[in-house]
């Protein structure tokens, strides 16, 4: 029996750790499960056998590297930056590794160690990345071996609240880590559009948004991310017109976090100290110019040219025209902004997430063009078991059980966009409910 | 007789060169000019006696502190990066120190060794930081020893070209160091406005710009430099409602700058590898979105709502709706941009530059408001002797010289905000034809 070690047990390891429990119960395999705090997954896991919990701090060298060298294979989902360390460590003792994360320099570093010892490494095999390599490369084999040119390819994803739970006017919360959410889209988004190569600075990113749409849902704003052009090479669609990989956000939440941008409270870069008791209104009027006689409310629609109600009303919300005190004085503008939506964005007991994933193609066939929109709606039950964490961790969960059965029988290093991979991962995740929807137009 | 040491012969040392030519020729010091390249300054020196011309890496810190420890005095006009080490050779050798960089934390951290060796260490002792410093410092002490109250002060500087130099559309050249001008403004840029303080980000600096006069010359923009706030501790202006420290360009200027800026094609942070024959057309439709039907004029007109004819004619005169080939196609969005300016905005031999500096004060006396704008027009006479080389080097030329003189007798670190220093400085500076202009108007 093969020993699986997963390293790091947060928010979005709890559908992959459902699935280990549920194999080593059967006695598939032995399930080692280590964090920082493993106490709070006692209760549920009680009734299993065949678990170990091991309190782990995972910065700490030795006692990271005497656990993966007992084991046969690791599971990370550690944060990003701790891949390269436990990759090396898998390397160094022979053991297999699998992650949600980006494959990075640090680890393609490590490929002919990998290939010389007969190692399977997999990374990006969560949701973004990872669902949507699979259901995109799919469609792209297939479209190849008819002999079809793929013209245009935009890829969106988000990570949403389900519509029941979208219970303010902003319809988001984070059912992410907020900093991340507070600093995206802080670099120049790169894509090409029609053969050209498209630029666009963080300042104009929420203002070039695109419309997406999907059934039962309605509409949504999709801005581009960092940079599309590196997926041309990942998915052998070297000289394609049109490349865009974007966000999704409910419709309106890009006009109204631009106002944040444009008016420089996203930034990081420097630390203010205001008085104790600087209230909302007077934070907002920092970024404002002074005026003789013009309301706050008037100096930003002077401002910002898009500011409309619904804008308006997403800030209200926030309690940013209110002469009350700040929750946070001292810190960046960026870390006073997420203090202040950390009080308001806070996801409730009740509250459902919601994962929405959408590929659009352009296909030139023999008979003219085929448009391919393929689509992925994620519901989350509970607290526990979100949408994320389903879509994150039953993709790696799947793709270890089938190396398990010797059903992968790869070595190397490797990312889901090969059909070995993506067409058995895709169809075990079918079986859990995660499934595109797929319309086809022709013209 | 003394050994006056100056380090760094560059373009904006020629005035201080000629000073202490002068000075060493009268057998009043020697002269000592170190630079990695002084072979230009013989034939300019060859008349004068007591001037020992010295080849020197200024980074070569043997050559370096040999040099220093058999001088007397110390003139650094090395960049600015270079003075912590200076100063530090300075300090160990037991030389005198003279500036016209700011003074930094590293120098400000060797304050207790200057004074225990009873040296004298002077900063910000050129144009900007310097005579901007002066100026304003004379009217501020005399409005406090009246008893009256400073409410405003506002304090514009611009190096430019003198009018009958203005011959493009832009009405600039490059007058310093160009890499320095279009990356100018990239951080949050923060001051007090009526009690109020306000934070500009980059993306809105060019749109937040003051309309400043000049008697004979007309109508400049000046937009707000980064930290206005740090000069309310230097002024002894704590309490000031609005103080603010701005650049200055020619009216226009920043609206077609901050296109530039808008578009995000002063970026820096990455790195563009474009086809070897991408055109200025090309480039500018990088950072505009795809459109079916429009043209790049069209687009641009679209995104940036304040796009006029004035600023329109700057673009098309930089050659940006042209089908013509870059003439740099690797390197970051600002290097091209860079690069483009270069070879647009070079200096003609026949070129004159201006130094333009504004103080606007309002200042609360018994009778009501006084109105005080203090104005000072430099415009240099040729190549060599431009208006940026006689605002810098003369002020530090003075300075050195009422010290050899015993005129000063100060120790210590200073900066020239005393009057002991200002004083005899502004005096020195009006026999040379810098002297400011000022107009009073109480309401």
């Amino acid at each position: 029996m093969k020993t699986v070690l997963l390293l790091g047990a947060g928010k979005s390891a709890s559908y992959l750790i459902d699935y280990f429990a549920d194999l080593a119960h059967k006695e598939a395999c032995h399930f080692w499960i280590a964090d920082l705090s493993v106490a709070h997954l006692e209760p549920i896991l009680a009734t299993k056998k065949g678990i170990k919990l091991i309190p782990l701090d995972s910065g700490n060298m030795t006692q990271r590297r005497d656990i993966i060298q007992n084991s046969d294979l690791v599971i990370s989902m550690l944060p990003a930056f701790m891949h390269p360390e436990v990759a090396r460590d898998c390397v160094d003792f022979g053991k297999h590794f699998f992650s949600a994360s980006y494959e990075s320099d640090a680890i393609r570093a490590l490929k002919p160690e990998i290939e010389s010892k007969g190692l399977f490494f997999l990374n990006e095999c969560g949701l973004d990345p990872g669902i949507d390599h699979m259901s995109a490369m799919k469609i792209i084999l297939e479209a190849k071996q008819k002999g079809e040119e793929i013209r245009s390819f935009k890829s969106y994803c988000g990570g949403l609240l389900a519509p029941q739970s979208e219970d303010n006017p902003w319809k988001y919360k984070f059912t992410w880590n907020p900093r991340n959410v507070v600093l995206a889209g802080q670099a120049t988004s790169r894509y090409m559009d029609q053969g050209e190569l498209k630029l666009v600075p963080y300042h104009q990113l929420f203002r070039r948004v695109d419309e997406v749409s999907f059934v039962g849902l309605g509409k949504f704003d999709g801005y581009p991310n960092r940079d599309s052009l590196s997926y041309r090479s990942v998915y052998g669609l070297e000289n394609i017109p049109t490349i865009l990989r974007g966000t999704l956000r409910r419709q309106g939440f890009c006009r109204a976090w631009d106002v944040f941008v444009q008016l420089g409270m996203t930034d990081d870069s420097y630390q203010l100290s205001l008085p104790e008791h600087t209230t909302y209104r007077q934070f907002l009027n920092a970024f404002l110019p002074w005026d003789e006689a013009k309301s706050v409310e008037e100096k930003l629609a002077d401002l910002i040219p898009e500011f409309d109600f619904p804008t308006f009303e997403k800030l209200q919300w926030l309690g940013f025209f209110e002469s009350i005190p700040l929750p946070k004085t001292q810190g960046s503008p960026a870390q006073l902004l997420q203090y202040i939506l950390e009080q308001n964005w806070a996801l409730e007991s009740e509250d459902q997430d919601m994962i929405v994933m959408q590929h659009q193609f352009e296909i030139q066939t023999e008979r003219g063009i085929k448009k391919i929109t393929s689509s992925l709606v994620e519901i989350g039950k509970n607290e526990r078991h979100t949408a994320m964490a389903k879509t994150v961790g039953l993709p790696l969960a799947i793709a270890v059980d089938l190396f398990l059965q010797q059903k992968i029988n790869l070595r190397g290093l490797h990312l889901p966009v090969i059909p070995e991979l993506f067409d058995p991962i895709l169809k075990q995740l079918e079986s859990f409910g995660i499934r595109f929807t797929e319309t086809v137009i022709e013209s």
